[in-house]
């Protein structure tokens, strides 16, 4: 099993990004993006102080400029023809001196350059004068969004590598549920899960497996929805104790050369009472609606339509915050999403999340999240963790 | 013990901010800055699809803007005088357009309004106008880096959490080392440490201990740089096994209410070559000129400038590449820089990781990483960890 996106793939992306900037008149372009300079030159990096950013020239060669200690990095990961260092940042001369002479070597000067962003940007401390300030281009043309469009619709290499993530990601959450007890706490719980999840999954692709992310790449969590506090949609992890009847709120997944996928679960404590029960089955049966309106040549929007017409033929919109669904790859939420703003056709190909949820104050907080894939006939479930009421009351 | 920054030094951090901004005649400002936004408000939240900012109106009156499915998040966390909320985004209505009626409401018209950025940006899907575009002020102005720089110095309430995170990111290390034996692999050894540090961390600490960002709270790593690939010194995880006489350099660490600390460690597995010895004792050397040359009313240029000289005095410093520290605090990388480009004065207060490296092609990386305080004097060590060779051969 290949477990990375091979090199003619990812020549083929820079390929297909190249053609767009030609149709668009535009001669020669810059990225500071990091997940689509991962995507298009495979090189992978965490973002600090020191900029980074891919370009091609107007000969179409690509080049990644990178600090000088990341430089062999670059060379040994990066599928460009070239690779351009500057001493650090700040240091006595700013990178983007640096940057403006490899650019003017590379011949930028009076040229349409395409811009993803205006310059380098980063929390950690950088600071540094925008593109047009010191490059003097014919002109500038932006180019923000062009590569996360190419990002919608996933490769079969793409898809494999979620799939796998899937499977990490279902172990990780089948021992987050065994280990869900009255009296442990979500960290430990959360802990234990993910560690063992992640020695599994590396002891089982063995060498040939590069996480891209952390080094917990397999991992099941509670984020803090547990109990009363599982009706925070977007909890932050608590260090809250499990209590019997507790409702639990759950994520899992896990990073498979940078690719992931999602599976969330409502789970129950030892016991589920009549009301728990009663917003878990509409729960359930408005991932179902979802599920039966994924179709290719549809717009996003008519998933969550449905969803929220189900919602509110059963009377509990006024219980509901957020959008069905997102798409998912290199990052944990991409774009498009299934909302009522969101025209994008469905197209094979693309992975979304199904997860509508219902929050009531006091009670808890019901949302499972299915990873899907767009299929020529509707969709595939790439997770297969069940969804059931009576395979999730732990303890 | 408190684990927490109080509602009270919150409150003066405003009202700080909020001086600078008069004394510059802003009548009113917004911020997109996950960080500064929760230094401000301690509010936390994981950016999303989803703009969120904070902002100040002309009758100092502060506010959250958040999507509804973050509302009552924010309401119970965020110490501001109101919260805003939109439904979801993208959705048939703007998130902007609520902003803008927000902003006009809270009399943001025709006034000088300070911006840390042109509006909200996150890769993962989000699209909007940039605020100039919709908003009638009389003039903007930038105030990018302000909270920043406030946050340059820490109070000794932060401190505090400092040492604390010292303490645990101590014990993933001692973990970590003692699980580093030939034949294991990275991600096994880091998943073990890291899992056991943090039961043990939330144990002590009780239920009074709330991360601010991953579950893994108490991490001891390698991020790939194990044997020769240890001479790349920011490498990403490589899922490599142990050999004897490998060169690892490491890192460790503990978020305390989304406080950091870094301690690294350059180790042997089992035995110690001659050369291995030879650029040891440099980097060892080196770390102590640093050591020597942090002193308050100094530029951070100088120390750089030290370490330079002691490395060009030892015929190394071609085989090195990134300067010798930064700031930390919030986020693990922070300015200032012990950097020859860095003229910031060095304070009692400003926190700083001192970590001169040696890179040698085939061998491998030597860096450790101290976390020091400067003091009235000179500095202290908040880290604690063994610097010595013969500590530090591992198996």
């Amino acid at each position: 099993m290949r477990l990375s996106i091979g090199k003619e793939e990812i020549l083929q992306r820079q390929q297909k990004w190249r053609a767009r900037l030609q149709e668009n008149r535009i001669d020669c372009a810059i990225l500071f993006s990091v997940t689509d300079i991962f995507y298009l030159t495979a090189f992978h990096f965490r973002p600090s102080e020191r900029p980074i950013c891919f370009f091609v020239d107007p000969q179409e060669k690509t080049h990644l400029f990178v600090p000088a200690l990341e430089r062999e990095h670059a060379e040994e990961y990066a599928y460009v023809d070239a690779v351009h260092s500057y001493p650090e940042y700040p240091s006595l001369r700013h990178p983007m001196e640096y940057l403006k002479e490899a650019l003017l070597e590379s011949g930028f000067q009076e040229r349409t350059v395409g811009l993803d962003a205006e310059g380098y940007s980063s929390a950690k401390g950088y600071r540094g004068p925008r593109l047009r300030d010191f490059l003097p281009a014919k002109a500038f043309s932006s180019i923000r969004g062009w590569v996360e469009e190419m990002r919608f619709i996933k490769s079969p290499a793409e898809i494999e590598l979620i799939r796998e993530s899937c499977c990490w990601g279902n172990l990780a959450h089948r021992l987050l549920q065994k280990y869900s007890k009255p009296g442990r706490s979500e960290i430990e719980i959360t802990g234990r899960a993910s560690a063992e999840a992640t020695m599994a999954m590396v002891e089982t692709l063995g060498p040939g497996y590069k996480p891209h992310g952390d080094t917990v790449t397999a991992r099941a969590v509670f984020r803090g929805q547990v109990g009363p506090m599982s009706a925070f949609p977007h909890a932050v992890t608590q260090n809250l104790v499990l209590k019997r009847g507790d409702t639990l709120v759950t994520g899992a997944g896990a990073d498979v050369w940078g690719y992931h996928s999602e599976l969330e679960r409502t789970m129950f404590v030892e016991e589920v009472s009549r009301e728990q029960e009663k917003y878990f089955q509409l729960m359930y049966e408005a991932q179902e609606v979802a599920f039966r309106h994924i179709m290719p040549g549809k717009p996003a929007s008519t998933v969550e339509q449905a969803v929220q017409s189900f919602f509110r033929e059963n009377g509990v919109q006024h219980l509901t915050c957020h959008h069905t669904g997102h798409n998912i790859g290199l990052l944990g939420h991409e774009a498009p999403f299934f909302d009522l703003g969101d025209e994008t056709i469905m197209e094979p190909g693309m992975v979304f999340t199904v997860e509508p949820g219902i929050y009531v104050k006091g009670l808890g907080g019901f949302r499972h999240s299915d990873t899907v894939l767009v299929t020529d006939q509707g969709m595939e479930m790439l997770t297969y963790y069940p969804r059931d009421l009576a395979s999730l009351v732990c303890g």
